[in-house]
């Protein structure tokens, strides 16, 4: 007998009617004769509804407090889920971080799971029922409610999957699968059946919504095979037919047989760049300059600093858009004085764009073709950054669509897929 | 330093600008140098919000999944009032009840209170923090969600203030305490400054809505000393005010002083007799009848039994009114069979008014004095119920108001108090 994790996000979740078909959807598989365990989110909105509460009594909620009141949007879904389980006559029990327990550091608003307990998991699949574990939230060592921050719920889907040593995760979302590109933005986009783990993990950190990166880094440390599909079809279709629909991130190579060299293009538009102009080239600079910064909680992603010129330079780095008037705070009244930098330059108008595809590691050209094809549209580069498996490079946002679509036709994205289609 | 124990009820609580209003009145306490724990109701209209959701999914939801949808209600309001506190400076945290925790038994949605652990919430009285603990909600020995049932939260205040050993338990409601009768109804109608225990347990048992019967139960078995007082006051009043505000529920009855015979009049539209006639008059007939309807979870209120003639009797009883049904049905298709009763007849057209007060136990003639006002009127008594320190009658409740502003009269309720005002 199979153990099988389900994962619905908010929209899933969205309304009653929209709880009872996830309730027919994992009676099915129950039928089916599959242990089934669901991590569902909150009800679409319900998180948001509740940290407008917050931000109405303080800008900046107690973070302790915060988690206690949004955990509770995922306990009141999962108790729905489960009633409406037990009312079509599948026998399910629902349980808060806090019940397994899954233990957490104490980092509220963004814990890590350090454990979870299966002994209750397991007794209650052995009884016949399906388990309901509340996303996003665990418990730490004192006995604090903690979340694990925006899209938690995936992690925890994949995070219960490793614990149980589960045969599949499946992410039930709104998309039926992992796309070479934002079909919004390249209307040819195709749907990969398979996609490999470091694939998946770079389209992640790089913009692609889908599922959350620390899921994705999860998965890959515990080697849990997950697979992402739609919850918006018949939740009727056979359980045979959703084993092999949606898109598999998988951990061996092989499945992809003779992988596209370039499988998938990544954006982002929630990119600003910050350069400190003439920094005295001291060893040492780098930090003192991003030292600060992570201080502040404040993370960095593309960092370039140019040759030395008579003992200056120029350095720059890019971080979250939602960062921007933070970052330039510090670099004005804290960082730029103290190593005696010149003057700031800055840009919260660039987005980034990147290819992802892990037959990079072995091609030559590939980020030449890139960058010859941005070329071609007029679009000039800010900033590169690469990595075994992924190019990345900083434009002008006003033209990311252009390069998107320009990419996804250059690298033959558009073809028919040499991935066997079964 | 003396340790105070504030409930805030749904209305209380209903808004930000509420929890707020609360927050501050709360901080006054805490910053006239008491330790004070919170015990907040959700949010007015959640609980229903959250219980309409759940009748969608299911006419009669799994408790146990009801319990741990409706106790995400408290939690969530608990964790604002926190933030609330915290923003205005004051050092807070808030625990549901799993965290205390509040040990209750196994019987979902009616749970009862076994022990509340004090060593977590000693610890953070110490360090300065307000404490706030979710109302109405507990954990049982398997780890499950409990709740203890609509104004369970009265409950869980006094029983937290018992655990603790609190100074006083105030109850802040949006009435400004316990009056001799229900102001709608009676416009002269006094509050009380102090009402002994006994007289408001039966004031509460007889449907005076200002505290929960179980409540006041709890109060008088560790002598918690309550106090009901309005919530609707400028938050800023001195606690000195506060502190002789409201009404004092007492045991010391020299408090009282030269207290009235009557106290208050309590009265309840909910209910509803039912009369099995011509039942063989034979020893266990009373046994044989209402124990199916005790099986059936129905509470019977006034019981009453004619002399037999020629060995039969008439048999009457009343149920809350929501019962009413459920009672018919029993009676008609299960207990008049068996007994070889004849007709059944019914009324849930009544209403029960009653008198109360502690002076009753040693003065005669308060219940002629209630017959004979109520003949005046013209009001026709159905059934009869009397204990120690109440006299109830079962009256068509089309006469409800009348009677409860005639006995009101009669008594002197009205008349200027006789208890000190200060």
């Amino acid at each position: 007998m199979s153990i099988i994790v389900h994962k619905y996000g908010g929209t899933s979740m969205g309304s009653v009617e929209r709880i009872q078909n996830v309730a027919r959807r994992v009676a099915k598989w129950h039928a089916a004769g599959h242990q089934v365990v669901v991590v569902p989110s909150a009800m679409s909105g319900e998180t948001n509804r509740l940290l407008a509460l917050a931000k109405e009594l303080s800008p900046q909620p107690d973070l302790r407090e915060q988690d206690m009141l949004v955990s509770t949007g995922e306990q009141a879904s999962s108790a729905l889920l489960a009633m409406a389980l037990i009312k079509q006559g599948t026998p399910a029990r629902s349980y808060a971080g806090w019940q397994i327990p899954v233990l957490t550091d104490g980092a509220h608003t963004r814990a890590r799971i350090r454990s979870i307990d299966d002994v209750r998991i397991r007794a209650d699949l052995d009884s016949g029922r399906v388990v309901i574990i509340t996303g996003f939230q665990g418990v730490d060592e004192d006995g604090n409610v903690t979340t694990l921050g925006r899209g938690g719920s995936d992690t925890s889907a994949v995070a219960v999957a490793a614990a149980l040593g589960a045969d599949e995760c499946l992410i039930f979302t709104d998309v039926d699968g992992v796309y070479t590109t934002d079909p919004r933005v390249v209307p040819e986009a195709r749907r990969m059946n398979v996609i490999s783990f470091e694939e998946m993990l770079e389209m992640a950190s790089l913009g692609s919504k889908v599922l959350q990166i620390r899921s994705v880094e999860f998965a890959g440390k515990y080697h849990v095979p997950v697979r992402v599909l739609s919850s918006l079809t018949d939740p009727m279709i056979p359980v045979e037919i959703e084993m092999v629909s949606g898109t598999l991130i998988t951990f061996e190579e092989d499945k992809k047989m003779e992988a596209a060299v370039v499988s998938g293009i990544a954006f982002s538009r929630d990119e600003a760049k910050v350069t400190l102009r003439n920094v005295p080239d001291t060893p040492g600079v780098a930090y003192s300059i991003l030292g600060p910064v992570a201080a502040a909680n404040i993370d960095v992603d593309m960092i370039l600093q140019n040759i030395s010129l008579q003992g200056m330079t120029d350095f720059s780095f890019t971080v979250n858009r939602n960062d921007y008037v933070r970052t330039l705070d510090l670099l004005k009244n804290q960082i730029g004085p103290a190593v005696g930098a010149g003057e700031i330059v800055s840009d919260d108008k660039v987005a980034k764009v990147s290819i992802v595809g892990i037959g990079m590691r072995s091609h030559v050209g590939v980020a030449s073709l890139m960058f010859r094809t941005l070329s071609e549209e007029g679009i000039n580069i800010q900033m590169i950054s690469t990595s075994e498996i992924k190019t990345s490079v900083l434009i002008n946002d006003k033209y990311m669509e252009l390069a998107v679509r320009a990419l996804h036709k250059a690298f033959e994205l558009d073809q028919a897929s040499i991935q066997p289609e079964d």
